[in-house]
Formats: C-alpha cells, sequence, structure tokens
C-alpha cells in the first residue's frame, strides 16, 4: 500500500524531521507534497534524491491527498486541518489544536493504537514532553495501577523551534566573547541559564506545557485517577527532553520489577549502570527513536515500597514529534 | 571583637568566594593566614588592599588562629581540621568529612544556630544542594509539619570546582566551533548536555549528593519523620543551583501562605510573577546572598490542599558553600 502523502509546516524544525524519519523508515508513497507559509514557498528540499518545491499552504492544497502530517502552529491546524479532511484526507495533527477535543483520537502507537480508527479525519499527536515522559510509565500502570506522578523536566531549545536552537547558539558565542546575549526568541538568556518554561501561565499557576502534561495523560491512559503535577524547565541543550519523574503504584514494585518491565517495553532503551554512572544524557538520545530510561530508584519516602524514581531522555524532535505522527500515518496505512 | 583567621583551600572556588564574602561584609579580623596544597604554596592574593602569600597547610600551621575556615575537600579536612582544633582554633568545614559525625553541629544559620554554641572545635557546614533546598523549606515546616519532600536538581558546573567551570567553557568554544569536547574534570559531556550528578552510587541506586540532601536535613531539621527523595542532575551552568522541589505538609496550605511566610523568611527572596513569566534563574541568584524562589503552585494530585510545589535558585558557592560559613564565623564571634 502507497498514498499521496502531504507535509503541512516542512521548512520548521519538525517538518524537517518529518522528512527525515519518512526517508529512514522507507514510508511507502505515491506522491509528496511539500506544503509551508507564503514565505517559504517555493523553497527546495531533496527527499530520495528528487528535488520537491514547497509550495503555499491554502485551503484548496489537499486534493487527491491521503494523508496530511501537519506541523505548522496550532493557528494553522485550526485553519487549513478541516479543509485537508474536506478533501478526504487523513490528517495527523503535531499542533495542540485538536489534542483535547473529546471525539479526536491523541494517540502514542505504544500506547493507545487503537483509538486510530476512531478518528473522524484528525488524528493528534501529544506534546513532546507528554511523551517522552509516558511512553516508558504505561508499561509500568499496566503492571500496577499509577495513583501519582510527579515531573520535573529538562527541555532542550530545539522544542521552541530552529529560531530557538540558533539563539541558544548565538548566545552561547556571545557570552563566550564576552558580549551580552541577544534575546529574541525567548525572553531570557538561554545560553548558560535555565528558566521556567516559556509558555502562558494560567491562573492556577501553572504554565500550559504542564497542563499539556496532566490533560494529555489522563486522555491517552484513558483515565483521570492518577493525580500528576508537574515543573517545566528550559535548560541550555539544542535537543533532547530529559524528565525527572517520581512515581507512586497502588501496589510494592521493586527497582526490578521496573527493570524487568521496562527491558520489553516497546520504544523504550535502558541506560542504567551505576557502576559506571551512565545513565541516559541529551547526548545518548539525540537522533535516536527510542526513549532511554535510568536512575530506577525505589523512592523510600513512601511505606510499603509503592514508589520509584526514573530519569529518561528523548529526543523530542523525533519521538516527542515527527516519529510519534509516522508511527500513526504507518498504523493508517 | 576581631579574630586570628585562617582559610584552608584559599585557591579553590569556595575559597576565592571566602575572601570575597569576608571583604564585602567586613569581617572583623586581627590577622588572615592563606593555606592551600604545596602545590599552590607562594602565590599571592590581594584582601583588602593588602597582598598576602599562600603557604602551606600544615598541621602546625594553626598557632594562635582562632577560626579556620576549612574548604580544600574531606580528606585534608579529616587530616588538618583536629591539628588546628587541638591550637585552639574553631573550624568551621565546608567538606562532608564531619557533617553527620552525631557530636558535630551541622549549621544552617537561619535554620538552627543554637547548634552553633555545642561545637567542640568543629562545625560542619552542609552541602549545596541542601543549603539551596531547605533555607526556604524551613519557614514553612514550622508552620506546618512537612510529611514529604521531593526534589530534582538543576546544578552548576561549578559545584565540581574551577576546574570543571572551565570544561564547561571550553567545551562550549570546542563544540561551537565543530570538535570534540575533551573530557576530564567531568566524565561525560558537560556543554550542551546534562548528567546524573557525578558523584558515587550506593547500592541503594542513589549518589551520595542525592543521600546529602536526605541526611543532611533530617539532621539540620532535626527529625526523621520527613520521607525526603531526591535526583540529582548537572546541567550546563557555571554558577547557582535549581531545584524543583514538591513539598507534601500535615495540614492544608495554600500558595498564598508559602508566599506569605516565606516573604518574611530571612535569607530568602521572591521572584514570582506569573504576568511576566520572571522565576528565579541562575543569572538572578549568581553571586548574591539570597536563595531565590519562584513557580510557587498548589499541587492537586495530593488530597486536601496539603502538597506545594516550589522551584528555588541560589548560588552554591555563595550561600550554599562560602557564605553560610562566614554567616558561621560571624556568630561565633
Amino acid at each position: 500500500m502507497a498514498c499521496n502523502l502531504a507535509i503541512a509546516g516542512v521548512t520548521g524544525a519538525v517538518g524537517q524531521e518529518f522528512l527525515k524519519i519518512l526517508e529512514q523508515r522507507d514510508f511507502p508513497f505515491d506522491s509528496l507534497k511539500m506544503l509551508a507559509s507564503s514565505r517559504s514557498a517555493g523553497k527546495k528540499f531533496k527527499f530520495k534524491r528528487k528535488e520537491y518545491t514547497v509550495e503555499e499552504l491554502r485551503k484548496n492544497s489537499f486534493k487527491n491527498i491521503d494523508i496530511a502530517l501537519f506541523s505548522a502552529g496550532g493557528e494553522r491546524s485550526r485553519e487549513f486541518a478541516p479543509a485537508a479532511v474536506e478533501e478526504g484526507a487523513v490528517v495527523v495533527d503535531n499542533s495542540s489544536a485538536f489534542r483535547m477535543s473529546p471525539d479526536i483520537p491523541l494517540v502514542i502507537p505504544e500506547i493507545n493504537p487503537q483509538k486510530i480508527k476512531e478518528h473522524k479525519g484528525i488524528i493528534a499527536n501529544p506534546n513532546c514532553s507528554t511523551i517522552v515522559g509516558i511512553v516508558p510509565v504505561w508499561p509500568l500502570h499496566k503492571a500496577n495501577q499509577l495513583k501519582r506522578m510527579i515531573v520535573s523536566t529538562y527541555q532542550a531549545a530545539s522544542g521552541a523551534g530552529t529560531s530557538a536552537m540558533m539563539e541558544l547558539e548565538n548566545q552561547s558565542k556571545q557570552l563566550l566573547e564576552g558580549k551580552e546575549p541577544t534575546c529574541k526568541a525567548f525572553k531570557y538568556q538561554i545560553a548558560f541559564n535555565i528558566f521556567s518554561h516559556d509558555s502562558d501561565i494560567g491562573p492556577n499557576g501553572y504554565n500550559t506545557e504542564e497542563m499539556k502534561m496532566v490533560n494529555e495523560t489522563h486522555k491517552i491512559f484513558d483515565t483521570a485517577d492518577i493525580g500528576i503535577t508537574c515543573t517545566c524547565i528550559r535548560v541550555p541543550v539544542f535537543r533532547t527532553h530529559c524528565e525527572s519523574i517520581n512515581l507512586e503504584f497502588t501496589d510494592p514494585i521493586s527497582p526490578e520489577q521496573v527493570k524487568d518491565l521496562l527491558s520489553t517495553a516497546p520504544g523504550v532503551s535502558l541506560i542504567d549502570d551505576a557502576e559506571n554512572n551512565r545513565f541516559p544524557m541529551p547526548v545518548d538520545a539525540t537522533g535516536k527513536d527510542d526513549i532511554f530510561v535510568g536512575r530506577i530508584r525505589q523512592d523510600e519516602s513512601v511505606p510499603d515500597k509503592r514508589a520509584i524514581n526514573i530519569w529518561v531522555a528523548g529526543d523530542q524532535l523525533r519521538k516527542g514529534a515527527a516519529l510519534n505522527a509516522v508511527q500513526i500515518a504507518e498504523k493508517l496505512l
């Protein structure tokens, strides 16, 4: 089976990752349409040795398209995804536009692939930090129901796009040369500094990145019975989000059980070598498909050995965004 | 009142900070002796416009010394601090050598200053990440007994000394020039990367940095009834440790109560401006005395509004090390 494929937002950080992953996985397609804003129309990209010209994303861009991968921001998804669906395409949308709509599936193929077939034209891809965090938590929750999850993130600049990665590079050079850093993509200095995530803050004090982790996890795990709280932080790393996760389960669970469960879990790799102090790092996960897990420890601050600490690292442009969407598209075929 | 003062380990990152802080606070002294390893003997440093020559740290270095500030590593503290005490000096020791000895006070002046007078010659300074984390937790615990504390750290390179800060700078330059980074001070790449803390890992899977947070907090708060668990991570920042801290109390507590309690707490400054997404960052805390606190939120994952999330930043060379020791010395006078 093959299909007519469109990529909306092809010039962005995730759009470029779509191309890499489709090529690496030899995704079957009959035709490929590259779409972006009018500003980027006319740019050319190679894909499988053939050159493609970027066309302007319009409502009439989707004639004969079977699958459209969207990563052009929430506003463009809201404007153009319904037009694509009207033309008969299935949209896999990487923005936050439709994630919490009750009749739109929010899918991580390792967790709830059965939801894909319930789609009515649009399937939503979860937020990067949600995917990176919960892929390894799911097999544990299936074995021993999760009661509470406390997450602190260490998020890379790339989550805010290509301009943010360039800003980290530029500011690092400026500071190393003794100059004042220029802040554009981020409000505050990112080089040699860390700050609370740059998303809007709601009346409860949580930023939208943190609330995505709470709400998306409840939807994907299909239960609101898990207490989830999250603190999202940006760190001066180009790619790969890391997360320190504390998990409280219903029944006792040991680090050995966690390692056993994760050693066969799809999409998960263990790096947990205490002797060499060797655990997941951004340099391990960058460009890789799996979520890497280590520092698996019993948390003795909860009685009855029901709590566990883990440390995860995952490339948020790959599994956290483009790869997860391509995996959904593969299951659609 | 004044005294004859000695600094052991004056050439290190904390030693240099001792000099800055003693000068800034106009610490009263009659004489000052600068001590370091034989390798550094002969080096010269200015202090209050006078030049001092570094002498080799020996057992007979402490004749007529009243107060000796030690930051020369645990091994040297174990070797030389008893000799200083024998000569009649009071040692304020920044190493981990004596912290958990039952009859040696472990002091944060904002928390347990009354322990200073119980000393038998040595007073221990807590670990940097412990001080940064618990200075703002203490006033909350006094108001509403703490039941559980879950900490994830974001620790600067400077915690591993001057060579680690230089390594962050060198590696950043190398990577920006497309070169391979040279790893010496740390086993793994620190520039544009993060990794689990570089201290030894015990049989329970926790590294010594994490266990210091647990054990030192119990000793300083004078209770082992608080469940504490910790994940310690290095980030590519030169100075200032940050920590994401989840706190569960005995009784309900609101973010407003926490802000009220912290707004008058000694050694604490609030930066908690949700409208401008302005919260504590390393660039705020570096070179400052206070621990900065923000992101004060109700954690709804625990029933009855008994849990709070906070985010803290503190210069671990100042309050996390040198300043805390100098404050102890001031109280000794």
